[in-house]
């Protein structure tokens, strides 16, 4: 298995993508090909006191790096030499089994859709992170790609999420929910409203395990084990989590340094609050899958640290060792609107 | 001060309606007219030991009730002699200040429109709950009353919240922001882009203090008095903060109850946790607000108990002094879209 690691992408690149390239090397025996300025990243292995390249890390050379201000669009059609660019063409030419990028994810996105190219029928592809709830956790998809969004889009999410789950929180038949304003049939705006028709014909015919509408509510209890929506509302919701969870974090934290006697409370409850806020902790999950594209390509934090490299890194060998593109490959015939099934019958 | 409340609303009706109204008339000396079945709420107190009406409350008479599942403008149109449809024909005579009701917020938002009717000029009314955050508080304004929405609506909720944040939070200029996947004005469906045009050009003529985009996570630490949005992100926004709230409560129990270490600990912090629990609960604001509608109406939650209740009429006391009406009537020729505009200079 060999990841191709874009060493430039990240607020912490390239040192942390370097150490925790080299984590991962170290951890799972992963071999890994760091694209970017050859000079930077030898100087980062020189400063983790490696003056040898580590058997199964290869560099490979990019001049150009995709800042997180560009157009992505643009930058990826202008700078052939990025980090970025040079990573998805060995990606496409089989040189890696998967890739791994801390930089813009707008870049990434219309890079690995104009060199890697969609799995053939997939209309976009989609963010699909993994978010801890009460029950464990569930797939949100997509969280932030596409901001417009027709139904067929959110029934493509539904499979795509649907064959991720099942590989990797190893679920047979996936419960998959689409996130609304109310759980009747008759909520939410035309999208929802189209959506639902879809999904429930994908269920009938045994291809989902479409469990209806969910509240946001609901999701955090452990209504389903994916969740399809808009990238819009994705975002939304994703961020809102984050959010809430950083006040709990924040008015937790003032409680217990409010006086000796909480002070004294928070030593005693430390060590499984540590477990929690680790539990929670986006890096030790690493990065979030673009699922759809032809090849196995994960989006790991911009602000990623090595430990959340590393975790990408692990994150990428599962995805690739699962295939995802060629489930999505041999039944994409199911995933069509209705109007387009009709055509073919007719 | 006189306030309607709808007896026979909500899932503790009317037992709950009626203790916290009696809750409310002692502690705020406000007047109360109960609308519902007479026996019914004369049954109430006599369970409360009160034998005979309380000096300032009033009961008036209404033979039906609307269920929470049925069709909402198709009941209102239907049981002319609902408690619903009667304590609104009463606020729109002039009989009380402000309506509470803990019923079916479809049927109060259609019967709202349809008997009180909305300020002349605002296309729809919308749910303004106030949410706490880091900064203490924030209004968002749109929760769920209308899932489709027009640029122009959202430049109304705008001012609407503003009028709104001013009087109860006592913020001169609120910071009004538009909830966003991301804060470059360039970010969102076609319904952002759209807004954000129309909130810059009111900030521009001074009549809103809009800060622009900001995201779901900002808005939790600060980033604005006034969040806008469609009732349908509102929604999503809302309840995913509510079951992160919830997750969070349930880990932490979990973890004050993991040993006898950590149930010391839970002892030493307890004060002050539920001083954070308190500060959480929606039953201490009590209600949302329905702006938009020519008299104050005031949604309690459908599980409000006696003191949410009571806490409700408080605030619908406050609603009324403030009036809101009142405002946005002066200032409706501001709220109104470019093309209107432009219609009328030409």
């Amino acid at each position: 298995m060999k990841i191709i690691v874009d060493a430039m992408g990240g607020d912490n690149a390239p040192d942390a993508i370097v150490e925790g390239s080299l984590k991962a090397n170290e951890a799972y025996g992963v071999e890994i090909a760091l694209v970017g300025k050859g000079e930077q990243i030898l100087h980062v292995f020189e400063a983790l006191g490696r003056h040898e390249l580590p058997a199964g890390i290869e560099i490979v050379n990019a001049s150009e790096v995709i800042g997180i201000e560009e157009d992505p669009a643009h930058a990826i059609r202008l700078k052939k030499d990025s980090s970025l660019s040079v990573a998805l063409a060995l990606l496409r030419d089989g040189r890696g089994d998967a890739l791994v990028s801390a930089g813009s994810t707008g870049a990434l996105l219309s890079g690995a859709t104009l060199i890697v190219k969609r799995v053939r029928g997939i209309r976009r592809a989609a963010l699909a992170p993994f978010i801890p709830n009460t029950a464990g956790g569930f797939i949100l998809i997509d969280c932030g790609a596409n901001s417009e969004c027709t139904p067929e889009y959110l029934l493509q999410f539904a499979y795509m999420g649907s064959f991720y789950a099942q590989d990797m929180m190893q679920i047979s038949a996936p419960r998959v929910g689409l996130l609304n304003n109310g759980v009747e049939r008759t909520k939410g705006t035309p999208l929802q409203l189209m959506t639902y028709e879809l999904l429930e014909k994908a269920a009938l015919s045994g291809a989902l395990n479409f469990v209806g509408n969910v509240e946001a509510k609901e999701v955090m209890k452990g209504a389903c084990d994916v969740l399809v929506c808009d990238g819009f509302t994705g975002n939304i919701f994703l961020k809102t989590i984050e959010g809430t969870a950083s006040f709990f974090m924040s008015e937790l934290k003032g409680i217990f340094m409010a006086n000796a006697k909480t002070k004294l409370g928070a030593l005693l409850v430390r060590k499984n609050l540590l477990q929690l806020k680790q539990r929670l902790n986006p890096d030790a999950i690493g990065g979030t899958a673009l699922l759809g594209i032809s090849k196995p390509v994960i989006k790991a934090h911009g602000s990623s640290n090595a430990f959340a490299i590393s975790n990408a890194i692990h994150q990428a060998c599962n995805v690739a060792k699962s295939d995802i593109a060629a489930k999505l490959h041999e039944n994409i015939s199911s995933m069509k609107t209705p109007e387009q099934d009709a055509q073919q019958v007719e």
